[in-house]
């Protein structure tokens, strides 16, 4: 039995970060991780937006914050500092944190040697005009110019390859996960009518806004509702694109706000440039993603739903063909904590040490 | 003050019947509705399907099911016979009842001079191809035939000039009237490119699926969850078409059950013909809709949601145009027991018998 | 026909101030109320807490606030300021605001001639000792004392005979209308053995926690999930033990956070002095509430339920007796933000100006 | 490493029968358990009250019915005869099946040398007045009453001494699981005022009701809502009782069904015999508990919530108590298909062979 492999997280507070500790703690491949949370200096000064994140940051202990997680010895939360992680022989850093925290905490976990698997939209993108959203500040930066080359996408079922050398894995967005998975085998095989456009209507739970209590996330505003928002302009329209080698204007995509703690659901349209069989497609993406652990094609016309893959890494594939053969209707499924984060952070982890990619994920 | 209106309505003890039940029991011009339950000689054979129903229809008194109900003196429940309805004075029947229930009464109820105002799908569709879906065993009949012409489709924001004539008014389907009120006025001002399709993904509450307990409409398979259904074969396509002016082979209508009581959020995706600016679009829908109360445009790019709704008459309407000025996202919101049903149908009785359209309604 | 009353309320942003605008602007005998928000000087500094309640303040229209209120003309929220409202011909002033806030205005109100129905907890406590949890600062103030006496709590189905002459109507909690009007009946009977303690185990959905984002608040921390709260602390147990004539010590008093939007259901146990029977406590409500028109109380064993009084003003009460003939467990429920606020409020207005109680609330 | 357990399961396509695949799946010490399907011969007769559990008795194959458990080669069900189980060397068989049907194959499991875990209520209760609720039909039966005898009462924290020689191991009832452990250990303190009465107020999800689709499991019936049922007359108030050595006149047990899938708060109130402090209360429940790992003791004030404990077989309790030193409310919390059902399964399966108590269930 090899030693297990040290890691340390930072954000476990957050719900991804909470989620992926969950994994963590019962991988038999990692010891119990380290927990980090932001030393007081980089923290941002409390303003009328942050008082949930700065009392949690300032907690000692994640079971106290987080009695589920109590039980079973508790989990201390250690302030980050290079040198102590070195000591202890931490490999492999995961950050839970904000895009701007995590744009300059990679620079330095480089440095000190330590590989990293970032689950904010800092190092996703390649071309600078989908970055431009984000407002990045170090822009002119050669490292952040350089890292941003050098950060793999950490999408496991299309960059598999490029995935176990990389030094930094930008985790994909939960939105971006479900669209790309859907789209990915159509178009690499040519099937889409791409000047007639594609469409990805995405819905997902609450818990894919983040932790801070806004007027937005009040459970009355929830709660028997449902919302669109940020059409044209969400942040993970760039990823989508940029994975799928199209353009930002060759497909529309809408998220909306749905009354469930988690889970993505997004219902995809485009145009086929030629009439086709149910059955065709069906193999195209069986083909696609043959040996691909964590995704299920469902027998057409059966499609998923969010309930089924709650709770698991998996992204479920299902659609209808119209009575036209050419137009496609795909659903794609997942839990937007999992597979849309902490559990293909761990996918990805395990393709960076050579394990199963199933590890730990079962 | 003229004398009041006598109406009766069969089908009370559904959620479209009750929610019908409470806006006519206010309703300023109208008696007391009398309330009817199908006679036993007409109901369906008992079968392991119909437990909840049959046992419904048994009993005597609304308030009795309905505690909501009570304290108001009670709704009996009177066994439907024409001549005592006649007797009575009844001009006006609102049918909340099975599309076939509604396909063999509504022939009679015309023979015995009663206005009806039918909330199924009995008598929506002109084009025979649309209501192959129904399966309706009548279509030979002369009767039926004559009356499928001679029904009005109630949708009162395209069809008001008909209504008020009406003998029978088919009641929109609850689905079809955001789709129809979100792209009929940008079809009929020939705005869109309907060579490049045009997508309606709509999400409902679960009241829309009707009362019947069944595995899909328990509560553990809703809550948490979301799903795709009837793609491509939704019988709200047909109408959708028909009042469009469109081929169904141009709308592509996705369906989806929402872990919520009630509402509708339509999410409609076209291309336009050429560039515009917003505020064409804008206007396009604002003069459409020039004097409707019930229908409320929102300034771009403010998007509705179903809590805005809910619990009114509105369907309300937003959209958001892309940065090329072609691609359109509409978003179209209503309660579905109320625009999308009851709350529409009192509206058509408004225009039928010459009252305010709001009356009873706000 | 009369001049109708002129109203204004002071705090339409709040859920019960948005219900309470609701109900007014259908009264039939009331003019369309002046919204108002709190003058600039009179606002808490901007802290951490209160972004929300800030921005609300600010608007100028509620309906840009709550769409729910647009397509009616808009309704413009004015500064509060004491000369403009006595030229305006206010008379009564709703205050749904702060204890804190209620505590400074009503003295101003007062001064000035308007009579008041205070929302808030600032005026239902006669006892110095239950008035210690809130910790008012004015308690010394001779004005505070005398307005204090005067108050009138305004449960009307216990003290209707005190409304229609007070000046200051103090609405009661929404727990404590549901437990008191579950208890007097009984206690006034002298049916209760008092020395075993009576219980209530109230629980409430997310509307009466009030708006303000907290991580308590949060959609994902209130979905799937139960969680009690101020046990032995909660400041309704002061007006419950206050209304019955009973100790604090004598009634246990346990608040639950559901995951629904509105309504409470509290279950309440007693130990009976001597074995009855069932028809002695249904007799014994019935008398109590006759021609109490807001108060349903339903034949044993049937429960209420929360479906049955969301959206009306009823409280309503329901029973079983234990096989001993000696525990007796009450269930009652209501829409906390109708007949727990609102509502309540606008009984207790139609019973000021000697309207039929029912005014405006059906 | 020894050999694998072979196991069966019939009803896993119940709520409680699939979480219990679940977990089993994962288990390092059983092999991947058969699931069985009852033989036509023993169904009910087809009924309108039985549909859904005959369309999924007559499945092949669980990763149909269940889309969660595919991706990972099927779950075949397979009729249930002795002699194929003998063959495969089954040696423990899960009954998650209707109170009667457990009742009579449980006596045919015993005679082939099978032993049993049974999750329904036909073995719990030794005192013939307590079960006469089920109205078993073999009460007469010399098996059954020696059966009665023989069963143990799974509740591994009071009973875990006699668990491991058990041939039949009743598991306790889902709410039962939280009001037993929350006063056991009071109760052998002597600490309670017994004649003052015990109340518990329980609060269960949907799933507690069973999967079969009934009016009062309709979504709309549930959602935005909360409704008390069984009050006095539910079925685990006679092994409540058994279990605590109290009569069932001594304590009020009242459930509410809850809109949430899963989870049970219970709200449990009891007199002490004499004031005492905090501290003594938190004591009595450690030391009772001591080296228990499925029941956590939470430090006073802090209350256990639904969330904390969903999703693993934890049962957590918390308790406030009143100022006066003697009235004490104590909070109960667990996932009703793991502690309350499955996962209690599984920990009384690793007593019964010796193993450790937590394997399969962190």
């Amino acid at each position: 039995m090899p030693a297990k492999l040290k890691v340390a997280v930072l954000g476990a507070t957050g719900y991804s970060g909470l989620e992926l500790t969950r994994i963590l703690v019962r991988h038999p491949r990692v010891e119990k991780p380290v927990l980090l949370r932001r030393p007081e200096s980089s923290q941002p000064a409390k303003t009328a937006l942050t008082p949930a994140a700065d009392s949690l940051n300032g907690s000692l202990n994640l079971a106290d914050i987080f009695p589920v997680l109590s039980g079973n010895g508790g989990y201390p939360l250690e302030p980050l500092e290079w040198a102590p992680l070195k000591q202890k022989g931490i490999e492999l850093l995961f950050l839970a944190t904000p895009h701007q925290v995590s744009r300059s905490l990679v620079p330095e976990a480089v440095r000190h040697g330590i590989r990293v698997i970032d689950l904010s939209g800092a190092w996703r993108l390649k071309q600078v005009e989908h970055r431009a959203i984000y407002g990045f500040q170090d822009e002119d930066a050669v490292t952040a110019q350089e890292l941003t080359e050098r950060a793999v996408y950490g999408l496991p079922e299309l960059n598999g390859d490029r995935i176990p050398g990389a030094s930094v894995v930008a985790n994909p967005g939960c939105y971006a996960t479900t669209v790309i998975l859907a789209l990915a085998p159509l178009l690499k095989a040519g099937l889409v009518d791409r000047d007639k456009g594609i469409i990805a209507d995405s819905k997902s739970g609450v818990s894919g806004a983040g932790k801070e209590p806004t007027s937005r996330t009040h459970f009355v505003s929830v709660a028997d509702n449902l919302s669109a928002y940020g059409v044209f302009t969400h942040r993970h329209l760039g990823e989508i694109a940029e994975q799928l080698g199209i353009g930002t204007g060759e497909i529309t995509f809408t998220p909306h706000l749905l009354p469930i703690p988690r889970g993505i659901l997004s219902t995809i349209y485009v145009h086929l440039g030629q009439p086709v069989e149910a059955v065709e497609i069906e193999r195209c993406y069986r083909e696609f993603y043959q040996g691909k652990k964590f995704v299920r094609v469902f027998p057409t016309p059966k499609l998923p739903e969010i309930q089924f893959s709650l709770n698991t890494n998996y992204c479920d594939l299902g659609f209808c063909l119209g009575p036209d053969g050419r137009r496609l209707v795909i659903v794609s499924c997942e839990d937007n904590l999992i597979k849309g984060a902490a559990g293909q952070a761990v996918q990805n982890m395990n393709l960076m040490y050579g394990w199963g990619e199933e590890e730990g994920l079962l």
